[in-house]
């Protein structure tokens, strides 16, 4: 039987919480798996931008990633955010080593090919991205690694790439190593049916029932793409996903209900 | 017999010049050994700060590193100078990966003590700030660690750090395990009776020289400090030391002459 490895994402919401986050990377150092953390970047990449007198641009909830937007998105991904996560998880006893996409080639992602829309240093993963080899001796070196969203393109350029993709990518490569798990934190308790009831949470959904829950209005708006994307990786042979709330991460594994969790 | 690695620190006026910077990565991609890399900062911190409404503020050459500096010293050295020059060596072959001091609990230090002056977040290294099996069980694992210049205390703190010292720190506490090179690459051709005069290098120092030389005038200034902080590295296990330019780096190990030699 393969061992469990833990892909586990957080975004802005927590990062941008300094007592979230204390609780989320103290959550995260006592799971007893093997684990990899991934985060975005939350407001303070775009709090920074105006202040070097870089307009933030955005089109579709897509950043346009510029030279100059490319820089700042790498000093502070990449930069302040990975090392006070690290330098935290470090002293709760979680060796963590954060880490972008160039760091060891071990995520290389194409530049998304312009279009409609010019989305500048933005990256795209494809099957082929993730050097599962290189990160599997990383973590089996007893290493926790702590990916930002930066990648590379393996010929010296910076991408900014999307957080989602990346966990994902990296969990779909390691499960021909690990018996892996797709974790999706949030501001939400997890699927739910009525956005304002967390009551409302679906505890699990198969993948055959997606179709069904969707023609019957039951899913429906921005969580649908996410279920889509999170059903191609088990489809790639990620084991299973979850989309919960940052806050009940401490129910992982503990037979406590943990937000939604799907499964093939 | 151990096996040699190579532990090479690079300053500002590489950083700071793309094709000195792109000539020195090329030379050290090249460099046929187990190699670390250490660099500080280079002037794109210090022109940062202004733009973000941050004094920099310098006592006796060295940075005093308020909280606000931290952060901008974090993203610059840490995120785009670290995640720059990766993707830059990886684009070369070599399989770079970033770190600070924090990531995998490499290098912890100790916030300066407040004497006279307050330096800040300033971190000062001793015997047992590296972990000497964790960066031997990265390079082992095929890995060249790129280091900038931040560490942490081992308790969430991150701490600005003198790059020459976290570069013969390394080179000390790997010497248990490697014959190690200590080499520093900066704007001069290596020890020079002459500062302006590149024909006046000295090619090499035995540590008994060192007293004679300074007596006659023929070594004095900005250089002594270096040269004790190198013997001082030679004492305790480093076997060389070499003070040069760094676009002499291809000279390594060629037999060909490069700067200023200090053995035992």
């Amino acid at each position: 039987m393969k061992e469990q490895l833990y892909v586990i994402k957080i975004g802005g919401n927590v990062l941008d919480n300094p007592a979230a986050l204390e609780q989320f990377l103290a959550d995260f150092s006592a799971l007893p798996y093997k684990k990899i953390l991934v985060h975005g970047g939350g407001k303070a990449a775009t709090a920074l931008l105006p202040r070097l007198g870089i307009e933030p641009k955005m089109i579709n909830g897509r950043r346009i990633t510029d030279e100059a937007t490319l820089d700042v998105v790498t000093m502070v991904y990449a930069g302040l955010i990975s090392k006070t996560v690290t330098a935290k998880l470090q002293a709760l006893g979680c060796n963590a080593i954060g880490l972008s996409g160039a760091d060891g080639n071990f995520i290389r992602g194409t530049k998304r090919p312009v279009k409609e829309i010019d989305y500048g240093f933005a990256g795209d993963l494809d099957e082929r991205s993730v050097d599962a080899d290189g990160v599997s001796r990383l973590i089996e070196a007893v290493f926790t690694p702590v990916f930002s969203a930066i990648t590379h393109n393996g010929n010296g350029q910076l991408l900014n790439t999307n957080a989602d993709t990346i966990a994902s990518a990296l969990a779909v490569a390691l499960s021909a190593a690990y018996e892996t798990h797709l974790v999706y934190c949030f501001e939400k308790k997890g699927v739910l049916q009525d956005v304002d009831d967390d009551a409302s949470l679906i505890a699990e959904i198969r993948a055959g029932e997606l179709a069904s829950l969707t023609e019957k209005g039951i899913i429906a708006g921005g969580m649908l793409p996410k279920l889509h994307n999170a059903f191609s990786a088990i489809e790639k042979g990620v084991k299973q996903v979850t989309i919960g709330h940052a806050a009940d991460l401490r129910n992982l594994g503990q037979h406590i209900p943990f937000g939604t969790t799907l499964t093939a």
